[in-house]
């Protein structure tokens, strides 16, 4: 585990939210200075089936959540500073308990 | 009605998002270079009182709300473009039905 980002410096953001899920997932999307989109959200409690589009990396900020990733069959968990990897043109289920999953959607 | 803030360049985000009220208000806090602090926020439909400590402007980006300010008595509609003051240490009732209600928050 390594430290999160806690912050993203000199980037554009949208100020529109994304809602997921009638509000159980909420983000904002970023742009760095060399066009990169990363979004910064919050998952509440809940489980849900998210699909990709691009490859993603999800980076735990605070809270914890608990993973089960295209074509595994157990269920992990991440935590602040941890990372992991969706494939593009997959899905996922991720599962939140008790408080909310911060976290920064990496993708690419 | 004039057009709504719809990014905020060169700006620090911090990732961890602000949940009010079970997930009913949701923010991404935003440092401008300058040092200022904004929030840009979704509010999903309901009713809430916020109070608040500094001063703030809130800016309709997206959605409509109805707005119960201190020492009114009479509830006012605001939308996308649309901006209301709310005076420090001081609290306003907030009403969102049907879509969210997107803003960025100015404080100061």
């Amino acid at each position: 585990m390594s430290t999160p980002t806690l912050t993203l410096a000199g980037v554009t953001v949208a100020t529109q939210a994304n809602v997921y899920f009638g509000g159980q997932c909420v983000s904002h999307t970023v742009t760095l200075p060399d066009g990169t989109r990363k979004s910064v959200g919050v998952i509440l409690p809940s489980t849900l089936t998210f699909t990709t589009g691009a490859p993603e990396v999800m980076e735990g900020v605070a809270g914890q959540c608990e993973v089960l990733l295209p074509g595994e069959t157990a269920w992990r968990r991440f935590g602040p500073g941890e990372r992991f990897a969706v494939p593009g043109q997959s899905s996922f289920q991720i599962r939140v308990e008790g408080e909310p999953y911060h976290y920064v959607c990496h993708f690419g």
